[in-house]
This record gives structure tokens, sequence and C-alpha cells, in this order.
């Protein structure tokens, strides 16, 4: 690997070092992203850090390292979920900020290490500026969050909302077949010890995270930063339609009994319905089979998966009751069967009102137009948001590319969000007073 | 195999024996129907006979005893073609008469033997009723209609009517890797005896096929025959609609490329549009995939085959003209790309309007309404008729199922179509006289 090649030289190429101020330094930014991007590097200049991997776990060593030289208390729950503490002046409730350093195979650079060393920044810049926050301060590392090793995720944050229920960890295997204890011990830690991982959040006033928008709306619109007003939790539906098959050159147009035809009829159809019920609605048929699937058989069978996403849960159940209704109706029109089975329903989280405009005033500081934004991806935000306040700052990705080598955020945009985060965060202790 | 299971039992339960008459016996049919489902029988209760396997050789060897047996003259060609001829009184030209007696794996016990058994049943009908026809009449077999042993079929008809060239024949290979030569060889021929089969048909008047419908509309009303208007040919087209892969969660509806609801519109409108057409059109998608293919995935790209067939070629080329339109008008629609690639167009063969009518007579005869059908699978018929005139016969068959152990048809419908082929062929004699 030659120098011109990693990510330090990219990131920092062109950047504007006039950004790096008050305490904040885009070259130390720089400099850890592209730290991290060398643990479980790819050949595609992607990672791959899988949940409790040894690569997750030097992930988070070399993160420890720079906690501790920037003063904190670091500790590790038994869920792996690491917790450096900056005490404040006075005791207090805790505002905590991170996200995580596992990365899906063949992952980006950004997706979760952005949100952690943000976190960090925000403490380098108060020991540079000699900045004393007035209530305690926390950045975390929440283990396995996209869960691409046991299909599951967001397990630290789960572990540390207690969420995890011994049922559901004990029917978990990894692609090697692994059991979720086997795992846990392998990496130094065991079952008991995640279940003893659950925190009393009351004791935690909020937690922010700061993630890159896995979207395009903040490139369309030129902005480098945007608040997240909800996250969207998914209803994923599994929707098959079975006709007849019959040979495709024997059986008249009016004699058929075509599942496909009736399943092209409902997914073109319900392209049209999320915008009717809210503007934060999206549907996707995503994976769609077809059986038998020969060139001149008509199609018996069609399966078909359809994802549902709505920050408000009042409509997107009236978009699920909408969509259920347009298939029976594809159905009928077509004269072949449907049947229609939810197999996954995540409650939206919808982020207070009042951390979203402080949000936006934090934005607006800095000369930009405070867009709100709707995260359709799960974060462990999501999780810990479920049991107390959380907020959200994303940050634009090129061309909304992630879970991918590509994904990239310019250094600039990182830096102006590093900016916005240590301000929301200080005026959140500044009003807590 | 106990007695009440095998072919002949099913086949005679219930005849109505007055059926068997002017020479004509449903016990030898059935009889001859269930000795051939008795070689490459399968436990399902159908047949598996490759094209130039040994059972289809047995198949074959089994009918020419009974062709001897009825004093036939039997010759077969390098193709594997089998001829039984019986002389006229008169010189003049053949009519012929046939089928063929290979299967595609587990397949129907109708598909093929029923057309070479009905033919021979005219010859044994004459032989019982001492009648002596006018011109030469041949009972065919054609070798490897079915095609799934090397993935084209119609070898012996088409090496009949000197259609098989040296090079596509080169690039055979069977699901075992043998080239065609090699099976050629093993058969017991060669591939310079198949090249010297081509017969100089002009000596021939007439081919006349007799075939189980493979559709549901003679079922559907009711009939035991119908006469075949045309044999549609096959236009196939790959299309792909390429978009733009995205997380279903966090692109907006309006801000989309997908592939897969281009495909859709474009699925579910062209169902509509063979009527607009012709009465006999039809088009059928009937493979369909769609990448990546993942539950929160827009799909990136969407590949689907189109098979449109009719038995009027003019009106044939302009729905294919209207597909593709129509294949632009979706992609523009839903801002994605499209591709289309015709890969395949076999011309249609239309029935001379004579032989339908003389085979409406025939039909008519029996007190049957005579209704017209189309032919959208390929025959021997239709190879041969792009040579000389052929006409074809259909004969209900159950559901339209074939290709299958459930094709059934009832033994009255074989015989009420043997009647109907015989009437048929005695009129063709004697109006050429």
């Amino acid at each position: 690997m030659v120098a011109s090649d990693n990510l330090l030289t990219k990131l920092t190429a062109g950047y504007d070092e006039s950004l790096s101020r008050n305490g904040i330094s885009g070259r130390r930014v720089a400099e850890r992203l592209s730290a991290l991007s060398e643990i479980g590097k790819t050949v595609d200049g992607g990672v791959t850090r899988p949940g409790f991997s040894s690569e997750e776990k030097q992930a988070k060593q070399e993160v420890i390292s720079w906690m501790k030289a920037a003063g904190l208390d670091v500790t590790e729950d038994g869920a792996g979920n690491v917790i450096g503490r900056l005490d404040g002046i006075e005791a207090g409730k805790t505002i905590m900020s991170g996200s995580h350093v596992d990365s899906v195979p063949h992952g980006g650079n950004f997706d979760g290490p952005l949100g952690v060393i943000a976190a960090l920044e925000v403490v380098e810049s108060w020991k540079e500026t000699d900045y004393h926050p007035s209530q305690p301060f926390e950045v975390v590392i929440f283990s396995d969050e996209e869960g691409t090793r046991f299909g599951a995720g967001l397990t630290g944050s789960h572990a540390m909302a207690g969420h995890l229920k011994k049922g559901e960890t004990d029917l978990l295997k990894d692609i090697d077949g692994k059991s979720f204890e086997t795992v846990i011990e392998e990496y130094g830690s065991s079952l008991q010890a995640v279940w003893d991982s659950k925190r009393d959040l009351r004791d935690v006033e909020l937690f922010v995270e700061l993630h890159i928008e896995q979207g395009k709306l903040l490139e369309k619109n030129g902005l480098s930063v945007g608040v997240v007003k909800g996250i969207a939790g998914p209803v994923w539906m599994n929707v098959t339609f079975e006709g007849d098959a019959g040979h495709a050159g024997n059986t008249p147009m009016d004699d058929r009994r075509d599942s496909l035809v009736a399943a092209s009829h409902f997914v073109h159809a319900i392209s049209s319905l999320p915008r009717q019920f809210s503007d934060t609605a999206v549907a996707t048929v995503g994976k769609l089979n077809v059986y038998p699937n020969g060139i001149n058989v008509i199609p018996q069978r069609v399966e078909l998966t359809v994802d549902i996403r709505d920050i408000h849960e009042d409509k997107r159940t009236a978009l699920v009751v909408a969509i259920v209704e347009m298939a029976k109706e594809a159905a009928a029109a077509h004269n072949v069967n449907v049947d229609c089975q939810q197999t996954l329903a995540v409650e939206p989280v919808l982020i207070q009102e009042k951390l979203v405009e402080d949000m936006k005033d934090s934005i607006s500081e800095f000369g930009m137009e405070p867009i709100e934004l709707m995260s359709g991806a799960g974060h462990d935000s999501m999780v810990i948001g479920r049991e107390i306040h959380a907020a959200m700052l994303f940050v634009q990705s090129r061309k909304g590319i992630s879970h991918n080598p590509e994904e990239w955020t310019d250094l600039k945009d990182c830096i102006i969000a590093v900016h916005v985060l240590k301000d929301f965060i200080e005026k959140q202790m500044e009003n807590g007073r």
C-alpha cells in the first residue's frame, strides 16, 4: 500500500484548514478514520469488521488508546460496549455520543467510525480549549451494530437497553454455525455478562449520534449536514401470488391465471401509494422470485417481499392496510390467489421536537439551511431512543452509497458535522444547568 | 405394478364399445398406448424416453412390430425416422401421418404416441374392412421431437426436411456432455447418414398429424377434437431494465430509479396488448430475475423474457413492435434504462384454408361442432409444413396438462379422433383422384 493510496491522503487533499478551529482538528479526524480503515482492510479499499471479530476488537482497542490519551475513563461492559467517560464540573446526568466500529463484509470507512471519532473529537476540542463540561459526557462504541454476523444487529445497544432476550440469542448462529454463546466466549465475555450489561439509563439525559446519511438528499441539496426527525421502523411482508402454470403458446390470454401479471399489477400500483399517506413513507419490493421461471411457461407462483417504512406509526399502519388491499385487488383482477404475511414490524422512533429544533439552531449557527431528514435505516440511537431521548445528525454521503468500499464523505463535511455536534452538546449542557 | 394400475385398465374403464366400428378398435389403441407406457416408465406413472435413447429405440421397435403385422413395409432413415409404407392401388403421391414416441423427462403417455398409434389404426381399420387406398400411405415416427436431450428438438423432421445444418449439430451437447455425433453413433447411425436422410418431399402430397391439444379449449367447450388452423411460431425477447440500487429506507419515493417498478409497469401493460392485435396472439413473461434481490434494497436491474406468438406473422410483428414501445414507455415513466434483444424468431405456419375446411367437414360428419384452434407449441407438422402441405387435428387433453405424468386423454376422445383422421385421409385420397 503506497502512501498516496491511503485514506488520509485522499481525505486531506483539498481540505480547507480554516475549518480546523475551536480545538477541532481536521487532520486528527482524518488520521483516525484512516487508522481504522487499515483494520480489516479489504483489497477493494473497504473493510470487513464483523461484530465480535478480532478486527472489531482491534478497532475498539485503537479507539480506547485515543480515549485514554484524551483523559477519558474507559470501561467495557459484558456486551463489548466501550464507554469513555469525562466527568462534568457538576455530577448530574450524562450526555452520551458515539456509534459503532463494526462493518458489513466489504463495508465502507465512514458508517459507524465517523460517529465515534466525532464524539471523541468533541472531547479533544474541549481539552485543547480548556473547556470543562458542566455535566458528565461519554463517548460510546456499541458492539455489532450491523448484524451481518448473526442476521440480527444492534446487539450492543440492545444489551445496554436491556432488550436482549435469552431465548432469542440462544437461536442465533453465525455463518460458520457458531452459536452466539460460543462467539461471545471467544470474544472474552460470557452470556451472563451480556445480560448483566443492561444499564440503568435513567442516569443518561440524552444520546446523540452523528452518522452518514446513506441517502442522497443532503448531496442533492448541497448541504453538509441535516437533522434527523425520526427513524422509520420497517414492516416486512411476504406476498405470494398463486395462479396456474400453463404453456405460453397454448393458453389464450383470456384463459390464464398468470401470477406474474397479478404481481406486476401490484408492484406497479403500490409504488404510488406511500406519498398518499405521508411525505416520509416508502414502500419497496426488493425481492421477487418467479416459479417455475421458464421462458415458455406461464408463471404459477410469484413470491415477493415488501419493505414499508415511515416515522409515523399510524400512517405506516394505514399504508400497510392499503398495500394488503391492493394485493387482494390485483389478485382478483387477474383471477389468482394471494397471501400476505407480515414477518417484521419495528416501532418507528420520533425525535423529540425540542431536540430537532436545537439541532437546527446549531446547524443554522454555521450558516447552513437546517433541513429535516428521515432515517430509513436502523441505528443504535433508535434502540437507545426507546428508553431515553436521542438525537441524530446526518452527514452528507456521496451518492448515498453505503455498505460498500465506495462509501465516501468529504473531510470538510465531517468537520462541519463535528462543529455542529459540539455546539449542540454544549448547548444541551448549558440549557440543562 | 398390479394390473389395475396400468394404463390399459384406466383407459378402457367406462369406454363405450359402440365407438369401435368401421375397423377401428378402441381396445387395440388402448393396448398400444399402454404397451408404450411401460417403456421408460417412471414411478410417478409417466415416462422418460429421451431422443436417441435406448427407450426411444425400444418404443420404435415395438411400433415397427405392429407396422409389420399390419403389412407395412418398414424402413428407418439415418436420422432414426421410422416409415411404415402401404402402397396405393395407384402410384401417385404419398399421404403421410404420424408423430413421435420420445418424451420429456417424466413426460406423459399421449404426447406423440397417440399420433403414431392413430395413424397406424387407420391402416388397421383398412385391413379389417378390406379397404385399399387409392394412393400410398405412410405411418411415420419422427426422432427426438421434444428436444430435451440437446435443447433443440424436432430433429427427425428437420433432418427429413433437410433443415439440419452441420455447423449447428456440431455445437449440440447432451446433459452428459456427449456430442450429437457420439449420440448418433451410439444409436447406431452416423452424422453422414443424418445428412443423407433429407428426403425429396415432392413425392409427399400431405402430412397430417393427430396430437393432444396441450391446452384447455376443447375441454372447456366439451369437444373431443378441433382443427388446427395455424402453428404459432414464437419470438423470444430478453428485456433488461436498469436503474439504481439504493437503501429501501433512505431513498424517498420521488428520488428512485427502481427497475422493478418499471418492469412491473411493463409486464402488467403488455398482458392486455395481444388481444388488440389478433384473437390468436399471446405474450408471456415467463422468466424474471431481480438483482440484487434483497429485501431492503431497491432493485437495480431486472432481466426478463417475453415469448410472443401468433399464427399471423404480420400481426405478430406488429405486436412485437408494440411491446418494444411499451418497454421504452415504462422505462421512461420510471426514469430507468431499458434494452430489448430478440433472441429467437420462428416463422408461424398457416394451415391451407382448404385443408382446415376439409378437416372441419370430417369433424361435422361425427356430429361435433368443428372449432378452429391455434397450436402454440411447435410440432413436426410445423417443420414438414414449411416444405409441403400439412394439417393437424387436436384431441382434448385434460386440464391442458402435458409434459407431465398427469397428461390424460379419454379413450373415447382418442377413438373419435381416429375416426375423424381416417375420414379426412380417405377424403383427401378420393378428392385427389
